[in-house]
């Protein structure tokens, strides 16, 4: 895997990169659409290399792992296989889905004990079983396996969580060194600083994950809880203390604010459920504002959802996509989510055009306004 | 509307046909995929054009007009308008949906009363009333309003349903002809034909609907619980029957066996949900027979889900498609739905070409053993 940081903008910390993977090459900053389970609900990877252009998608080791399972994800030949999709991978290491899963779940310093949330059976995660699941499930990046701290942690807590992590990192490098990868493409593994809302933790935790020469750095354990602007001092305390020749990845964030506010304080990467799972529930982002689709207001609009819509579902109504939304149709989930990503990767690319010849700063300060506009 | 008998088989009574509507040509015999709310569920109308290559889909008056409701569906130009599916559209009248429900309805003279199945609100539906409603649905071909008997109906009851549903036509017709279309193209009339599984009524029903110059007819009240065997017999009967140059309809029928049969006994036209509800709970219908998707034996199989599928979602493989499906994963009941679509869609073209060029009776004999096998 490879890096060229392309340009960095005028008046902000915003970048344009370019990375290039075994799968392709991946224009940053960039939207990962989330495919937790190995599809990104609701939409066929057809659409979503043609139509919404995504450059690079998630899967999750601690989903695929129980679902299908390892000796069949190695049988077909590795996700990309799998599931169709021949552009670059990121599987994510399952330490925050093992985080979510509260009562069932019990740290250690071997690893992590928990329950399937599917049958109730028992496994343990240690970070040498992480990377082996990720080396079978081949995607172009992998992450390490951490302890995702909790948002209300207090500091002695967040402390020996980061020194967990730290060792736990150790580990999954080691293993990483001593193993191949099993498709004939080289795998890159991304170090995730954790630390909580302590910047000093933070920058012992970046400090630490620099000693490792690593393809990418990502910044875990935010958008858990903590408010918003705390999450954008620490990104960017975090940002500017990475090294510049390196892709910085935000996991789990966010909204489109999020996004172009962590854009201007220096990440290149960014995955999260919202596009579709707001999606599903009924709610559309665009370039003039958000629209909940349930509200009696659209009913009988028979305007385009969006006018200045790049996909092809932005040409259905409003009306009907309110009917199909009120009246369960499946065919409303998938055009909600589709339109959500196709605006997502609109969105970052713009920022990157922004970024290259234009005032990033000015067009983010004018989109954020529209962005927090309730039509 | 119009009918071209183009051919006729050589040792069968299947039929090849072109009708012209305002909104295109449709080549028979056809799969009318359903699209009750206005939505084939799961399928976009691009993909509904373009890859499956639907020539006419049907919509469902009863649900329509409870929601998104008539003045939405006017205030949008019609359902063409507002689902963005610009060929052809028949709509059901709802007989069968209002006899669907069981306990909340009663039938009278006037017409049928019922109860909502979303707010319990009450409506009564009229033959006239139905007539108004597919008038500003704005569908291509609508049908008149009937009662659908139960398929376990005895003569008497069957016999009284009956002169319901021909007093019924007549008012269906009368209302009709004194009203014009909404949207400036033509729209076409389609008696539907009663008698439960007693020929001498359904001989009585054919003599009667003969006696209106209808575009077109239907049969209504079969595959209600009757024997397959039974089935046939009366679409045999019916059929022969009714004029050469009209086309048959074969209301909500059926597997893909049921419609080769079916074409056999000279029916041109068919819908059914088959294939996409039994695509959503993991059946798979293709030309070597029937999957389970469920199973444990496609687990670790790799390979397309249909080697001579027609449709893009056929390469994905067996194993991820069951993955999918036991996920729960949108995805799966998708791509299921959109294969057997488009199956159903390959099954009647060929069909037409078995009619217009090759030996369809053998072709027929032979693909039924085909359709018959378990996967």
């Amino acid at each position: 895997m490879n890096f060229d940081l392309v340009k960095t903008a005028n008046n902000s910390r915003a970048r344009a990169g370019l990375i290039t993977t075994p799968h392709g090459k991946i224009e940053t900053p960039v939207f990962m659409p989330v495919g937790t389970a190995g599809s990104v609900k609701g939409i066929h990877t057809r659409d979503l290399r043609e139509d919404i252009k995504a450059e690079i998608i998630l899967g999750n080791a601690y989903h695929l792992y129980l679902r299908p399972g390892i000796p069949i994800l190695e049988s077909a030949g590795g996700l990309h296989k799998f599931n169709t999709w021949d552009g670059p991978i990121l599987t994510d290491s399952g330490g925050y889905q093992v985080f979510s899963l509260g009562e069932i779940r019990k740290i250690s310093e071997e690893g992590t004990k928990f329950q399937s949330h599917i049958d109730g059976s028992y496994h343990l995660f240690t970070p040498e079983k992480v990377v082996d699941i990720q080396r079978s499930i081949g995607a172009d990046i992998i992450m390490a396996f951490d302890e995702c701290t909790p948002g209300d942690a207090d500091f002695e807590y967040a402390r020996k969580s980061l020194e967990l992590t730290k060792r736990w990192l150790h580990r999954c490098f080691n293993r990483f060194t001593e193993t191949e990868p099993l498709y004939g493409y080289n795998q890159s593994l991304f170090p995730i600083i954790q630390g909580s809302i302590y910047s000093e933790l933070r920058k012992q935790a970046t400090a630490h994950v620099k000693e490792f020469d690593a393809d990418g750095y990502a910044i875990g354990g935010l958008s858990v809880g903590e408010k918003e602007e705390v999450m954008y001092e620490i990104t960017e305390t975090v940002a500017s203390d990475l090294p510049g020749n390196k892709p910085r990845y935000l996991m789990g964030v966010g909204t489109p604010v999020n996004i172009l506010e962590s854009i201007d304080r220096g990440i290149d990467m960014f995955d999260c459920v919202i596009p579709t799972r707001n999606g599903r529930n009924g709610m559309l982002f665009t370039s003039e504002g958000v629209m909940n689709m349930r509200n009696k207001k659209w009913e009988n609009d028979h305007s385009p959802i969006d006018e200045n819509g790049t996909s092809f579902v932005d040409r259905y109504s409003k009306a009907y996509l309110r009917h199909l939304i009120i009246s369960g149709e499946m065919l409303g989930a998938q055009i909600a989510s589709h339109h959500n990503l196709a605006f997502y990767m609109w969105l970052v690319k713009t920022a990157r055009n922004e970024i290259m010849e234009g005032d990033f700063k000015s067009w983010k300060n004018e989109m954020i306004k529209k962005l927090k506009t309730r039509l």
